[in-house]
């Protein structure tokens, strides 16, 4: 491919064509004033084209502030929204990553035709792909690893969000483990605080899980929060790895992408990667990224799980792009080989499983939940247990009211966090 | 400092001190529902607080959608903003960056009472700032290589964005050079792509730039594109070091914290920052980033020059938003060793040197010219004089069009960008 394509909703009071037309030179080999170098050749071989304008619906006002309207226009009537494609040369940008985020995500966000500017996709050139590992693990990989196979693999965070000491941080995991997780993560606050360093937290908490899988043969994952320096988290990674952790974790947005690249070059076990500050590039309908585009660049940087947010959130977010989340983590890149796990987190009980399972079509997911575990009337045994019990539900194409009517832990928890259809 | 603070402005329907409450909460030790862990103890040593609330205006709409209403009530009638600082324990934090930014632009800008949520500031604990090298160069090391002490530094940006070869943009170096500039930078969107690799361009521009030294005693700044991932930027440093380069440059947002960290512990040069990205960050006024805060991260991190856009420029910010952003480059976060010099560009010509001067109190930035060089009607070195000269009006308090009378240069100037209080 020589080639590739990025997609945009924009809004401007400029005709559509025109203000394309601004990105595409901007973005490519354009200026605001005339350059003797930029000859026609020079354009046919680098610039960006304008390869589709489909016109959506029109406001009266501009989302965001800051837009010109067009020369001869002193107050825009209305706003046109419209779905675009700009088609760069491959040349432009050769086999780099963060190259190709400056391309397609880089000044023009601030161009002046724009009152809202949004990275709805990107087709990625394979060549830029091939130049990048992927995820080392991903859904198969993770599922290898805690051996479990036909449901989602279930789990949860470590609470309070901050302040457990390695001791207590291992206490709560037995506590966890013993109740039936597959999976246990820390919270994006604890990476190496002074009160709990990764050495001695991994240490702690792997010692519980190795004793659990000796007494049950029960393989538990524990992501590791190693958020950190380039050189911390390399050193941090060989820490767990050696210990016999089998899972590390990361703040994406806080660690940047060259700095994951250069731990997925590193490692030897799974990424977990959490996505906290994805509110600020996404919140805003007309500004910054879709997921479709922002999960690619760090699944061809190397994470194996991507978070997802969940149905009925206690966040901001739609359950519709919620599941578009976690369908586009889903959808090969490149090939099969670049999918990873989404994580659906925040707000889930049993309650959501149906819906989320009618949505994905499949099971290849981490499904983790707080309060819906430690928090069921009879104990984190059967907060798991009524997890499972839900996803079996949802499988077999059971309402889950039916399938309670011989499942405890599933009945109760409907009890107290339902009713169906509800959010924890 | 045992404890930090950052400042926020939030949107919101509830009531202010529950919402700030619930920001402390979530970025420390709360979560959504009482876990046993959660003690009083480590509720005292961990929590956040709420340090000040001050109410803002009210607005009838939610700015941003996907906000829940408090629980008695239906539809909101008003939206209240408010600035407010919470107190974090440094302890949460430990000494590092990356989880810095985890800890005060994290999960917070999904929590749904918040229909705008945007970091406006973060004192950054001394102990922090100090486990970080921060600037090499900075303002003082930059003007040390330049040799240039009374004035901004004037420098230009190589153009077409994309598409010269390194011979090709040698030749256009040496027409600058030649035209007196102190600065010449490459696009954020040439980093090492096919057409043009680093080691090949660093070659044929240096060999232009030492060839200009060697005749007039002129150091020339040039500022090497070397964006891409840790170990391509740490080699290209390295070539671009033994080519006689005494510039890189790096698109931050592309590369990340820690990634940028790294790069700067093996730094011998000075790393010119492009913000590119910046606008999906802070566009969107009730969301993300205040530039205050953002470029704090950045400096402590290692960049030397930090782009702030310019007044009457031509993207969306105004002209306030960019001297307040100036300005906060030239304020100490811990010391004077970690100001930078701020970068002005864009549509700049010699008609924004007295406003910029008045803002600024000082001549410690660089101030770069596309079109208002190359595009001044006696060519680029009439195009370099005449921004000396503007400088030079604004310093001795002079009008612009009064100091033309006798410098030809800006009064040609003058004649073409004008008039003075226009935007090139």
């Amino acid at each position: 491919m020589s080639r590739f394509k990025a997609t945009y909703r924009i809004e401007t009071s400029h005709s559509l064509e025109e203000a394309a037309e601004s990105m595409a030179g901007e973005q490519s080999s354009g200026t605001f004033v005339d350059v003797p170098g930029e000859t026609d050749e020079l354009r046919e071989r680098h610039g960006a084209r304008v390869a589709r304008v489909t016109e959506l619906d029109t406001v009266d006002e501009p989302t965001l502030p800051g837009s010109s309207p067009p020369d001869d226009v002193d107050e825009p009537e209305s706003y046109t929204r419209a779905e675009i494609d700009l088609s760069f040369p491959m040349r432009n940008v050769g086999s780099s990553l963060p190259n190709l985020l400056t391309t397609v995500a880089g000044n023009l966000f601030e161009l002046s035709p724009f009152s809202g500017l949004r990275l709805l996709d990107i087709d990625v050139p394979a060549a830029l792909a091939d130049a990048y590992p992927g995820p080392q693990f991903g859904i198969e990989g993770t599922r290898e690893i805690v051996d479990v196979w036909d449901r989602p693999i279930v789990g949860t965070i470590v609470k309070p969000n901050v302040g457990l000491s390695p001791q207590e941080t291992a206490d709560l995991v037995e506590t966890l483990v013993d109740a039936g997780l597959d999976f246990i993560k820390d919270d994006e606050l604890i990476a190496d605080p002074p009160y709990s360093p990764v050495e001695d937290r991994i240490e702690a908490v792997m010692d519980v899980i190795h004793r659990h899988e000796d007494r049950t043969g029960e393989k538990v994952m524990y992501a590791c929060n190693i958020t950190g320096d380039v050189d911390e988290m390399l050193a941090r990674h060989d820490v767990v790895k050696e210990a016999g952790g089998n899972c590390v974790m990361v703040s994406v947005n806080s660690v940047g992408l060259t700095g994951l690249t250069e731990l997925r070059r590193h490692a030897d076990l799974p990424i977990h990667a959490h996505r906290n500050g994805w509110g600020a590039l996404s919140r805003c309908p007309q500004l910054g990224f879709e997921y479709a585009a922002y999960q690619k660049f760090w699944r061809l940087a190397g994470v194996d799980h991507m978070h997802v947010n969940g149905i009925r959130n206690k966040f901001c977010e739609s359950d519709e792009s919620v599941i578009r989340s976690a369908r586009t983590c889903q959808t090969p890149i490149v090939d099969e080989g670049d999918t990873v796990m989404p994580v659906f987190s925040s707000g889930q009980w049993a309650g959501q499983a149906p819906e989320t399972y009618e949505a994905l079509g499949n099971v290849d997911c981490m499904y983790l939940a707080g309060g819906g575990i430690l928090g069921h009337p009879d104990g984190p045994a059967a907060g798991v247990e009524h997890l499972k019990q839900g996803w079996e539900a949802a499988m077999r194409g059971i309402p889950l009211e039916e399938y309670a009517e011989d499942h405890e832990e599933l009945r109760r928890a409907i009890d107290h966090y339902g009713p169906v259809g509800s959010g924890r």
